[in-house]
């Protein structure tokens, strides 16, 4: 059959039809019209996040890491110290784009199956006064992670850090409440859970740093500051946008709020995790991770023991049924991760961890 | 009417419903299926400059700016030096970006009325030695300039500079034949001549030096030997890749190779110009740049002397009638331009022309 799959993957995702539709027009990148779409996506965001009183957001083109690059390259100074808390691949991302652009860097590692610690980062900070910046991965999607983004945002403003997190994975999804929870940037992007399709990343400044930002950027691509005047001075992007990718951007925009917003998407994500653990453990399947901290937006499996078990054909197989899965990227065990995102519900994980029962019979896997 | 505007622009330009329609998948960037489309765009890129034995070709998510600027990082050493030819904005842009990255640069200015002198470069190339790599924008979009590639070209090899080629407008209409003309890096975007959506660019890079640009980039998003390595190993982008914008250049590659390649495509341009310039003069009105030296991608008319005239309102009266204008760049005049690229054909500017007649009407303004 050609329909296609459903995506069980960290992005891009299962996207609704009015989405996709939205990106059959041509637009005037310089033309009011789609300056407004611009706008509208804009405050949007904001208040997502509840962070129109105290953050700006600027939009850039790229996938997510272009937007998190930047926002390390935009809001370190050159002489700043960033601390990268690590337990995953992501933040190992975020140590290379770092040292790459030439900030000093620290890394405060943390297993890959356990969430950081607020507390052990007080304790580095109380250590090394000379971190500036600290980075967080909210939700580490090598594991699957949800990272305590509101006690990792206390201890740094405690300590009058800057925090810089990257929020690809838990946006829209996650709650994040810029009131209660002090950052200096937040990072996501369009083809994550707010389910448009990928091609932009966005940045969430805090007003009380953008003037400080100005100048610290060694990219033009990358330098945020930039991006943000030039958009409110014009209303327009600086270079070329991706004009069908923001038009799906506010489409989906649109969908979400219909649907309630954060909250209710949250719900989704969490029934459609419920659904998918509850299949696959019947199946014998072992989650990685403690419930604890598991976020409702990726999970990662045990390989099975059965000597017969390979990702690819497991791949194969499940996908000649309609569905893509995701290869692990845990350093130490075999893995394969099953995401929880996108415009799919309850009813799309039970038929998934059916196919994932057929596949194991195809392969004649025993149950584990 | 809610019709589409059409784009007499630079890009984003007016697309193909195939094209268009193309973007309605949701592909998983790991899957196979779409990792085939990825392959398909990057050969078929190789074979219109017919640089499938001396170039390879990359692909990067982002603005065409963002390709630019990432040749200029993945090519030139910490220690190079880089001689822009300069006459017009995207020549400065260009300046820009590599005096950000840190990397030495002198500009070798034109007046912008003028194209780019082979001669002289070769002259500044015997004065100074320690120029590494020559930046020249081919199609320089600013006034409407068709720059001397390949004099440029031929100078810069027998003084054994690299040269990076900005092409952005030109590629896929104007000819550019890597076989007798050497380059190290020429650099377009998937919304322009090709007629895609935007969303991304690609640089093609010289087999030669290709293993020497290892460890230049200071950014991560930008170093294209990275993603060069990355996708010859795994058939992927490194990072989440807009999907359905490469896509969406995969149907456009499609209608290109169909409509007959580069030659058929500036034929059809040239129809477009030749209507527009005939329509325009009939009007009054006066393109700014020397025949001989413009391309037909995108034409420069002075501003009607009278004053009655006033750019937004002009805009505004051949908008509502469906034509999107675009404003001039020049420093010294006011101007406006009309491009001739997209989706288009000579009927279209028949109509576009017959539009802006209408509109001076609007204004009351006298033919000039």
């Amino acid at each position: 059959m050609n329909r296609d799959k459903l995506l069980l993957t960290p992005g891009p995702l299962t996207t609704t039809l009015r989405t996709k539709l939205a990106m059959l027009n041509d637009w005037g990148s310089w033309d009011a019209d789609f300056n407004a779409v611009t706008a509208s996506v804009r405050a949007s965001l904001l208040r997502i996040i509840h962070g129109t009183e105290s953050h700006v957001v600027v939009p850039l083109q790229g996938s997510g890491t272009f937007s998190v690059e930047a926002a390390v390259a935009t809001l370190v100074p050159r002489e700043g110290h960033v601390l990268v808390l690590d337990n995953g691949a992501y933040c190992k991302r975020a140590v290379r784009l770092t040292s790459m652009m030439g900030r000093r860097f620290t890394v405060l590692c943390f297993d890959e199956a356990e969430a950081v610690s607020a507390a052990v980062l007080d304790e580095h900070l109380r250590s090394d006064a000379t971190v500036t910046h600290v980075v967080l991965i909210h939700c580490e999607t090598s594991a699957g992670i949800n990272n305590p983004l509101k006690e990792v945002a206390n201890v740094c403003e405690s300590h009058g850090k800057g925090l810089i997190v990257d929020a690809m994975s838990s946006f829209a999804a996650l709650e994040i409440d810029a009131r209660n929870t002090r950052f200096d940037a937040l990072i996501a992007a369009s083809g994550k859970c707010l389910e448009g399709v990928p091609g932009m990343g966005f940045v969430f400044i805090r007003k009380a740093v953008l003037d400080a930002c100005a100048g610290n950027s060694q990219s033009l691509a990358m330098d945020l500051h930039d991006q943000y005047v030039y958009m409110e001075k014009t209303g327009q992007w600086r270079f070329t946008p991706p004009t069908n990718v923001v038009a799906a951007l506010h489409a989906a925009i649109e969908q979400f709020e219909a649907e309630g917003g954060q909250s209710a998407r949250l719900a989704r994500y969490t029934r459609n995790y419920q659904t998918l653990i509850k299949g696959m453990t019947g199946l014998g399947f072992r989650p990685f991770l403690d419930p604890a901290i598991q976020a409702p937006i990726i999970v990662t499996f045990h390989a099975p023991s059965d000597p017969r078990y390979e990702f690819k054909a497991f791949y194969a197989a499940v996908r000649a049924r309609g569905f893509l899965l995701y290869p692990g990227k845990l350093t130490q065990m075999e893995t394969f991760r099953v995401g929880c995102i996108g415009a799919i519900d309850a009813a799309d994980m039970e038929q998934a961890t059916h196919a994932i029962s057929c596949a194991m019979q195809d392969m004649e896997m025993q149950r584990q």
